[in-house]
């Protein structure tokens, strides 16, 4: 393995390696494996956890890192082929990320979804473009609808909290003032799906994932085992739930459409998960959410900072599964 | 000893057994102390010295470190406790800081004031809410009335001039163009006061430190035996002076009226130090400020350039002080 | 040599001891030569190859490096003498380049011109300052009118293609949306005279490069034994040319003036390198540009993509060069 783009161009074996090797990092965080490395950081929006951990994760591993962010540090970068580049964009990504792959090891990339128009973005056209054009290890740091490091890190904290492997996974839309990117609900939902779960989405009207990306989850959970299915009705959804991963997204139904998409959204500001949803069918259930979030608005505080929260365990497991996909990517992914 | 957020939280051997590290680690700078560590870096406001002398000490002892700037390369985060984020700031330090501290050793934050209630900054709400929520060793990088780590760099400037312990010591207002925080002549004020020395704050009448910052550092002298005056008299202030430390800040009798501040600070354009301030009373005064210095708006060029001035020294003692602080709240802080 | 600001100010035998240098460490890219080292990168203007190269060069020497951002994470940068600094600067490089310089073992610093007056760029007044106040290791990382690092990459791309030392060497002006500086252009030139070649600078008229940067090329011919020519001609120009490199500057005639220059540059536009350039006289010839460079604009994606562009192995070289230059100037330059 020397890309990581997508948790399902993996095969189970490969994955529960990864997550072998994440827990053995977790338990021995300081190895010299990657002593000389250099990890090349591309940062094309912004980032908090995923910044911080490749940084960090790197350091510990004993290697070093880069970040170039296009657009603020550095001019922002084409990947459309064949373009007359007399626009912002000062240099086209087959020149940049090659020349940034001679300078490091590996490279990781963030590229969000355009928000314009709902195929294009489905096609990952940016992450595709880098994709092609990029020799060597390639590591995906949130595409337009695909998150794997976060997808891995998640499936980890469903292994370390007991989660049954068949058992009931509630992926919730939340409200939002903003509308958000797929990239996080369409990776959970194929993630969970994967690992063979009964996987429900639950959403307004309106909100239902595209069926590109539900059918992604349905073919990954008939390999597994699992199911997928998707309502509206939160009692229905909710009914013996082992865990609630709750996540604003922007409506399909009116992508790239801001005033449509905003007036189908503002409907919903009830959507904001809280205790209360919980009971009584689902006392015990594990919230998860991807971070950041915003309190009170997603979730209440209550939720947040009670005993069902997972959110500061899913955050720490991307230090550790990310290590895992650096040794693996850089040859060095032994299980001690 | 594994948090550094105010020099007075310190007894007087913390503070010597800091300064007498950072003299060792002065004189042999490069040890493998913190090999495998990793210091997170969060700035919510610009830096020069803090940044470049936290990363360059940092990898001299053998560690990384990674820098997340909230609301430049990341989002805003919030630091009030209850609020329904619907702002602009995207996370919370509730969620934010644990996870840093999760991927890092020790943490470093800079979070200047807020500059609308002084009252409200002299809680020093945001250092309070991100210590309060952050796990493990953390470090006041200039809060919005601290900046510990200038204040030690300061004490150690002055031993290293041989400036006496009960020498005198002035605090001088200057004027800039821009309403400056309080946090470092609040922060030099009490450590010169805890330091044993006669400390006079000179400053025009309107910009008289508040009542709170002239208590804690007439406690701080009640401690050491020193004493704490304040004028706007230049000459009976200047009067036998050791240390003339320059530095602007805005009226705290006008403090959020950005137009009364203005027109308070506007009538005291002449407060430029100059050479002829040190004569002939002061004549072998030490000139010090913190940086960054507006030249020919704060200070003289012929001051800053000249005999007197220990900028550079100050400047220079961060590296050192900040390394002896790094070690310490990692556990190896020993004396070699 | 402990500062590389200028190649002119190398003698062959340095210059030789360089390129030797760098392939040795292409060679043999991991050494731990400068460990516990740290490089200082002071940016005030945008950048990729030379940030993300110098930070990963850096670390494959064992050693490691910071990145201060003058107007954008940090503060503005004064460099002028004697000015009241009531402006957007707030540190004056008088204080804050010897600061930067006691963190670090090296100083790296990137100045373009300001664009205004080509007189006043022509003289380096940025760099110049900066030089006259940081003590110890300095390397320019491009600034007004000068490039040396991408000269020497560009030096040791030409050895590396065994393009003979007497070949022909066409510096052709392009097309370009914005007018760009001339640092790369004076670079490239001086450096291809200085190598021996016959060198051709090709360009609109209007755009011939200024007398004094023209002139510092013929001297540097004069010692190698090229040549230094100019004309509109394309033709002529790349008759049995060996090597064409291509780049964009704003025309020294209109300098300062942008209604001006962009009446003289938009009347070029069809001076963008396609493959019938080449043809028949220079079918042989490589393609050089320093990167980014924008498709289609300045040159067609036949070329770039095409077994003439050498473009990838330019910028790699940065990462080789650059190697060499660091370890020349801390004192590690020995060939292995």
């Amino acid at each position: 393995m020397n890309r990581f783009l997508d948790l399902e161009d993996l095969d189970d074996a490969a994955i529960a390696h990864l997550l072998a090797l994440a827990n053995d990092v977790e338990a021995r965080p300081a190895r010299q494996d990657l002593a000389g490395r250099v990890l090349g950081l591309v940062f094309m929006n912004p980032s908090v956890r995923t910044l911080a951990s490749f940084q960090a994760g790197m350091a510990q591993l004993g290697g070093s890192s880069f970040v170039i962010t296009p657009g603020q540090g550095s001019w922002g970068f084409e990947t459309r082929t064949g373009v007359v580049m007399d626009g912002i964009a000062a240099e086209h990504v087959r020149e940049g990320m090659p020349v940034l792959a001679g300078y490091a090891d590996a490279i990781g990339v963030r590229c969000f979804a355009g928000g314009e128009r709902l195929d294009h973005d489905l096609s990952e056209p940016v992450l595709s473009a880098i994709a092609a054009v990029t020799p060597g290890p390639l590591i995906n740091l949130e595409s337009a609808v695909n998150h794997p490091c976060q997808a891995l890190a998640d499936w980890k904290t469903l292994d370390d909290l007991d989660v049954p492997r068949t058992g009931r996974f509630v992926l919730s839309w939340a409200y939002h003032k903003k509308a958000l990117p797929l990239a996080v609900p369409a990776a959970a939902l194929t993630m969970a799906a994967r690992r063979g779960m009964a996987v429900t989405v639950l959403r307004p009207d309106g909100f239902g994932l595209p069926p590109q990306i539900m059918e992604t989850a349905a073919q990954a959970a008939g390999f597994s085992g699992g199911s997928v299915n998707e309502t509206s009705d939160r009692a229905a959804a909710l009914e013996g739930a082992h865990v609630l991963y709750a996540k604003s997204w922007q409506s399909p139904a009116a992508y790239g459409d801001a005033d449509a998409e905003s007036a189908l959204r503002e409907q919903h500001r009830d959507w904001c998960v809280g205790e209360d949803w919980f009971a009584p069918s689902a006392s015990d259930a594990h919230f998860m959410h991807c971070l950041p979030v915003r309190r009170n608005v997603v979730v209440d505080d209550a939720v947040l900072d009670g005993p069902r929260s997972a959110v500061q365990r899913q955050a720490n497991n991307r230090l550790h599964v990310q290590k895992a996909v650096l040794l693996e990517v850089l040859g060095k992914g032994t299980v001690t």
